[in-house]
């Protein structure tokens, strides 16, 4: 075998691996046991010593120094294999596994904190994955930006200066549209109540709608909705309240974009660097083109209407323009995942700006619950009352991922630029939505987006797809042009 | 580190990532979407190059060697950690893999040919799984008897030679058993509509009354059922069949037996080489006094009884004694699985006595069928009518398990032996089965057996237990007891 084929054997069976360690995760928050909680800690713990051994061999290097790509597909593969090869190795086995077992114990505590409503408790080992973060993040950085080494593992080739730029030309028009519907007046609210089986029933149908496989995946109920795995095996999960049924649907849908694009990876690519998403803000953004752009629309939500109604029976809204502004319901909340499409990235700047003083030590833990409320208070017109509506409120940080929430908000502009795209090649799409005939559109996300992987760079993925630079102006135009017609601005 | 804290430390991560290949198996059998099988396949085979380069890693020999125990418990790891080490470095890794990959490969034929009922064309692919199990007999025998050494693997200890004495023993008397039940009276059967969420819930009630632990356990279906896992994560499946609920509640006691050993042994103990069953025939011993002893008792009947009619309202069989009657029906039948009590073991003989003829080159594939369809003609009175009813009825041959078969015979002797020992201990036993409360014999069990896992042989295990020589005694007296009187013979 030539050095290439070496390597690329090697790299399978570490993804095949990965999958494993996947699956394990999604076992823990839907199917595990409660009293095997510590079991299952020490087995991942085991399957995580093998997968850094496989990924810091050294026979990587060796490969890598003879090997020669012989196609572009091969090429992006090396290119994949040798930045986590780089990378891992650059952080010593003592500090990975330091942090492994903080985060597992901050975890814990957090969610302690977070029901006893004590942040003071749990700022010490917060401030301990701080510090080991950024011991990480100077060991990754080389001498370069600190924040921008830890940014660079969930969205490589992006700069936390090129996203507070881009978060000051969006800042100003989203204030101004948030000023303008809170001023108007407010859109209906779905009340009722909605039997479980039935909106799980629901769910499946949206789900398959939006293209989910189930032959290759499956649908559970988690507090928190997920998707997992890749290939051939993508599953997701969603949640069920029986008094507010849109949160059970538009997981799903969301949870669907994740999914589809794993599913929709070139069969060829599958168990290889290629076959998955190519960065976290490329996933979100299959995920909010589906939520949103596709599953929010007014076309698509008068379809929805009549599922709805064969369901469950009249409505507290009127007709499918009503359920349409319910669906679209602009409200200041405290949530970030309960967001309407209009606040959501202003939680994101909140996070980005405090995480990044936070790495660069321009904040301190004292400072940090003050902070957080002044700046949500000027934001949302409304003052924190308790820290799980606050700086307790996820699990991000407890877990150590700074660098993590940005992505959030680049996928939702890269989805504002497929979507703009979209509606350009397809004029006819409002009609196919009315009729809950997604096909087209998701044929067209398969072609340009899904079916390459993480052949392509984040950015000039989206750019392949679109034929455009990405920019944040589309997805500011479709907010303003949907919800000033859903709000009669 | 000592040699021997470093060998268990290395050990245990190899305990724990065995455990999660088992979950993958589970994963499989239960919630795997139907299109993941092939990408299950490679990543079951990339853990499973882990598990088997950890299995022969040469520091174990090394550690070995430098060892020494300070504990009866650290002795009883050693011996087990070397005897894997042993077995598994005398067979190459290459034949290893051959295997691996030529039973999978049966296994599809199997089920293909089963539902074609094509043995002819099964024969060629077991004639291979045949050939390989023979080669790796005689790596693993040394010069020894190739059949003993596949016997080894599942039933340390124990040889042909001994198996085939002992079964000449017990023959005699259950033929004779046999003929006398047959010419009576037949017992009544179970008829009727059995909702399957009412088989759910009563199965789950019957496990917990059989002290399954849902805290570190769950119950879902399969169509074979089967018990998997250890320590704080055992988990089980059941079937169920709405014309029948009797294989729902005694699959589910059944694998509750084996899930319970697991469940039972020392904390201690958990993720090492003695946390676990002991051997196949131990393991088999708990499912079937559980399932047999224990739960087809008349005494338990009688409770369950009651338990069926508030569940299923009044059944097709009369009162207790006859539905005890229905339970423990005794009728000739080609399914080892289905068969009762008296037939079971002679299912065990033919299979024992044709694989062991073919292991040693005495039966040829060509003589299978009629071998087979003679013997059991003369053994159960009935012609074998397709090869779904006969030598293709199950999946062991195809996946290579010869030497398994007789640990269902020997579970079956010790669960003879123990019960004796436990009645001797509990003179009022029927009064609590009657009362459905098993709590005295499972605590006598857990004491005398589970909590000690893999600590001893697995003879020495129940003579442990029970204070006296392992023997076929117990069980033919108790067989010749039960059913004498529910046959009134």
């Amino acid at each position: 075998m030539s050095a290439v084929q070496e390597l690329l054997a090697f790299q399978r069976e570490t993804e095949a691996l990965s999958q494993v360690m996947g699956r394990l995760g999604w076992d823990q928050e839907t199917m595990m046991p409660r009293g095997a909680a510590e079991q299952r800690g020490e087995e991942m713990a085991a399957l995580e010593g093998v997968l850094h051994a496989r990924r810091t061999d050294p026979r990587i290097g060796d490969w890598l120094a003879a090997a020669e790509a012989a196609t572009e597909e091969e090429a992006a593969q090396l290119r994949l294999i040798r930045r986590s090869y780089d990378r891992t190795r650059k952080v010593p086995a003592r500090l990975a596994a330091e942090i492994a077992r903080v985060t597992s114990v901050a975890q814990g505590k957090w969610a302690a904190a977070r029901k006893a409503q004590d942040l003071q408790g749990f700022l010490p080992v917060l401030g301990q994955v701080i510090d080991l973060r950024r011991e990480e993040a100077a060991a990754l950085a080389d001498g370069g930006d600190a924040y921008d080494a830890l940014l660079d593992g969930y969205e490589p080739g992006i700069t936390g200066a090129e996203i507070a730029a881009l978060f000051d030309r969006m800042r100003p028009r989203i204030v101004a549209l948030r000023e303008a519907l809170m001023a108007a007046p407010p859109a209906p609210q779905l009340t009722g109540h909605f039997p479980r089986d039935q909106q799980r029933a629901l769910a499946e149908e949206v789900a398959v709608a939006f293209g989910y496989d189930l032959a290759r995946g499956r649908i559970d109920e988690a507090v928190h909705p997920f998707s997992s795995g890749s290939h051939n095996d993508v599953r997701i999960t969603t949640r069920v309240d029986e008094a507010e049924p849109l949160g059970c649907i538009y997981s799903t849908i969301h949870e669907v974009g994740h999914a589809g694009y794993e599913q929709n990876v070139a069969q060829g690519y599958g168990l290889s660097v290629l076959g998955q998403g190519v960065s976290m803000g490329v996933h979100e953004s299959q995920s909010r083109i589906y939520e949103n752009q596709l599953g929010r629309s007014p076309a698509f939500c008068g379809w929805l209407h009549g599922r709805m109604v064969d369901r469950f029976g009249k409505l507290s809204v009127g007709g499918p323009e009503d359920f349409a502004r319910a669906v679209n319901r602009v409200a200041s909340g405290y949530i970030r995942t309960e967001a309407d499409e209009v606040h959501y990235n202003l939680h994101i700047m909140l996070r980005f700006d405090l995480e990044r003083a936070l790495m660069r030590g321009d904040l301190t833990l004292a400072d940090l619950e003050a902070a957080w409320n002044d700046r949500f208070h000027a934001d949302f017109g409304v003052a924190v009352d308790r820290p799980s509506n606050g700086v307790l409120q996820d699990v991000h940080w407890p877990v150590g991922l700074f660098g993590y929430f940005p992505t959030y908000s680049l996928g939702n502009v890269y989805a504002g630029c497929l979507h703009a795209a979209l509606r350009d090649a397809m004029p006819d799409l409002d009609d196919r939505l009315a009729e809950g005939n997604l096909a087209p559109a998701l044929g067209w996300l398969r072609e340009r987006v899904q079916t390459h992987g993480a052949l392509r760079e984040p950015r000039a993925t989206i750019e392949h797809a679109t034929g455009a630079a990405v920019s944040e102006a589309p997805l500011l135009d479709y907010l303003e042009a949907k919800f000033g017609a859903l709000y009669g601005l």
